[in-house]
């Protein structure tokens, strides 16, 4: 009886057509924005169900993430690529993302490796260095082939210098190049005279530098590190200011205590301190050599790595080894600088989103409230984004802590099944190249891992798990 | 008639005896806190009354505003008090807070005072010091009178370094001491040979670095450095982290350019490295110069000072100048070190309210939710301290932006008409000292303004306003 006196409080989950028809005769229906797992795929669905309840993936994951947990990255030295990095001996040169052909690449990475041929002399002029690209007289590999990662176009040459992080755990190293700062910069594709003269300054005055300032410094714990800039707005990927301020004062004792000159120790902190950016390429090689510490667990469904190459978009899976799930790169929408918009912009670039895949970057965002005025939104918007990642993720990182959600650690290890279960998109925070070869940075922004990754990532995993 | 059919919802303002009535008769009352304006103190409320309906009240708080926004603190120069600082060519020392005689003088302030007297060498043991300070052979007078502040003991003796911050706006100076870090220093009375050594460092190699290092870099403007600290979780009064850092980042580039030798920059950079409070002085005298800037504006209720010597607390208006509207300094209840409590702690001491006084510590806590950890209370704490501030100032200061706020600015320009009017305290982030002389600090926490201090200011204001 009391069904037809009361006024009907009605929730309409799905389909918004029965929301729309109650609307239409005078009611009201408040509408939950639902829709199937795995997009509605039968196949997929009945896959992911199995994998839900699967107790070997549980316990997979559990050891995955305890192992990504227990990594310490320490920021070992520095030296030119070919000596630090396996098989970079000869003429080779890593980017971004999942493997890519040469003529498949996108205008920034091709400006940067044409960029990186003219540093090392293989070429003098870029029209001799676009021949020689096109040739397959070089070798190209991702980065993550060879235990590196790079911002953007992520180009790396065998003369660069590199990061050596080493996982004080385990003894695993990882790379990463030096940043170049913002503005005309090799990772953006920008390739003129001041990009390379910049180049070569790194490798001959800033390298040797921070070469003897890391021997005399034994090698700096980069967690801490990071921890501490968390606490100082940063998320470690769009926003570094503190961690380049706080990596700057750690250096600089031990700087003034090596056997650097005084001329080159002004240039080195001259550079340094005039880049925000500068710790971005540690936290990426902290970010990798924590979650190389999870690869390999057969049957975990942990993202260990998320890359773009600026065509596709990659991601790996802890129990599926080197294998990609590849889908398009999307386009970012964010804050364009004057002049441009998402008609200029090369899709989604870099590797960078190894950060959100070890929980910072973007699902750190509530840490880093300041940040939204590089890459768009709110501070409210930044801490329901972290929150949001939270429903995709295998647990918190109590080593990073987020002041604003009551010191909450940062939700981290992505679950390929939870993110089909929920259709919730990774959030990846992002700098936006122009499409075009040359050109450089046109903007940054927030934009989401595609499902399509995770769909082949879990479709495989089940494929891999026969009934148990 | 539907007063007698329908559910009443009942707020109760004030005094809690009507609610108890109506909730022991079975019903629901909502609780209002609410005392009356000015205490209840009616010639008070009557004074009150007429002022906050004061056009030239209102007028002179426009001006006085107007002139603390537009001050441009800039750190020119440092260099020994004697020479820097007007008045002190001789033997005086300064304190904190308002005046006050040295044998009614705080356990930490005498302990300090003893401290810098053996420094200067006017007498060479503590007993020699003490004899001395009681015989009237020194001058002592407040940082303030001087144009200066020091943090805790705000002890300033004519060979300390002191920095000098000059605004750009109006070319006056103010000048503060140097930090000497945490632990066993000076200012929070500790005055042994640790202590005594450290400050002769500070004068004979900290000063000359850092004075070469100034005059190279001409001036470093210190509003957008706390604008950007703010915005990397500091309040720059109990936080000073990222500020340290930033400040840090901007000197060395001039101080490896300058004329010091790389052993005195190797020093003086590892000294500042490890000390994240190195900033508040520079902050504090900052605060000073903006404050300072709104002064002397007749009729005007801004608060220009709050300043604790550790027995009486001391406000200045404005309106009355010079002249102090004192009550006694407050117990801080806060986090104490392992060992300590209240029962160890002096009352509340130092000119570090300075800070709040201009939008800045307790007033910006919403900038720093990790500042908790240190003061007490947690995050949402410290979003709610910034927020009830904005009901007892005058404006909002839009060079401070709080991200965590939606980017508003701190609330700023303390009006004791408000404090008096809402009994609402101004809120203040502060150490708690020792109160014995020569032991240091033992804990930190959050105070409160006394009221007595803003009703005396009000009453002042009152008797100087003829009935318009």
């Amino acid at each position: 009886m009391r069904l037809f006196t009361e006024k009907l409080q009605v929730l309409n989950v799905g389909l918004g057509a029965f929301a729309d028809a109650i609307e239409a005769a005078g009611g009201a229906a408040t509408r939950i924005d639902w829709t199937p797992p795995a997009g509605g795929d039968r196949s997929l669905g009945l896959a992911l169900a199995r994998l839900v309840n699967d107790a070997r993936v549980e316990a997979a994951n559990r050891t995955a993430f305890a192992a990504y947990l227990a990594a310490q990255p320490v920021a070992q030295g520095i030296a030119p690529a070919r000596e630090a990095v396996p098989g970079m001996d000869r003429r080779i040169i890593l980017h971004a993302g999942p493997p890519i052909d040469w003529a498949e690449m996108c205008g920034p990475m091709q400006g940067a490796i044409i960029g990186a041929i003219l540093f090392e002399g293989w070429a003098s002029d870029p029209e001799g260095a676009r021949r020689l690209a096109a040739q397959d007289a070089i070798a190209f590999a991702p980065c993550h082939h060879h235990g590196a990662v790079g911002p953007m176009a992520g180009v790396i040459s065998p003369s660069m210098p590199v990061w050596i992080v080493r996982d004080a755990a385990t003894g695993r190293e990882c790379f990463s190049n030096l940043n170049e700062g913002l503005g005309k910069v090799l990772r953006f594709g920008a390739n003129g005279a001041e990009v390379i003269t910049r180049l070569r300054w790194m490798a001959g005055t800033l390298r040797p530098v921070l070469e003897a300032t890391l021997q005399e410094a034994g090698g700096i714990e980069l967690k801490p590190l990071m921890a501490q800039a968390l606490h100082m707005g940063d998320e470690v990927h769009n926003r570094n200011a503190a961690a380049t301020s706080l990596l700057l004062r750690r250096l600089l004792p031990p700087m003034l205590a090596s056997r650097a000159g005084r001329g080159e120790i002004a240039e080195a902190v001259g550079f340094i301190a005039g880049n925000d950016h500068f710790f971005l390429n540690l936290s990426m090689a902290a970010s990798k050599t924590m979650l190389d510490a999870a690869r390999d667990v057969p049957a975990s469904s942990m993202v260990t790595a998320m890359a773009r190459n600026g065509v596709t978009f990659g991601i790996q899976l802890s129990a599926t080894g080197n294998r990609w799930f590849t889908a398009p790169s999307p386009i970012v929408d964010g804050l364009f600088f004057p002049g441009y918009s998402t008609a200029d912009a090369a899709p989604d670039l870099g590797d960078s989103a190894i950060t959100e895949t070890a929980g910072l970057g973007g699902f750190a965002m509530a840490a880093a409230p300041a940040i939204v005025n590089f890459v768009g939104g709110t501070p409210d918007d930044a801490i329901a984004n972290t929150a949001a990642m939270g429903h995709i993720t295998l647990g918190r990182n109590g080593g990073f802590t987020l002041p604003a959600m009551q010191f909450a650690g940062t939700p981290a290890g992505i679950d390929a099944r939870k993110v089909v279960d929920t259709g919730l998109l990774p959030i990846i925070n992002t700098g936006i190249a122009h499409r075009e070869a040359g050109i450089g940075q046109i903007g940054a922004g927030i934009t989401r891992a595609p499902l399509d990754c995770f769909t082949q990532a879990v479709a495989a995993l089940a494929a891999a798990l026969p009934d148990g």
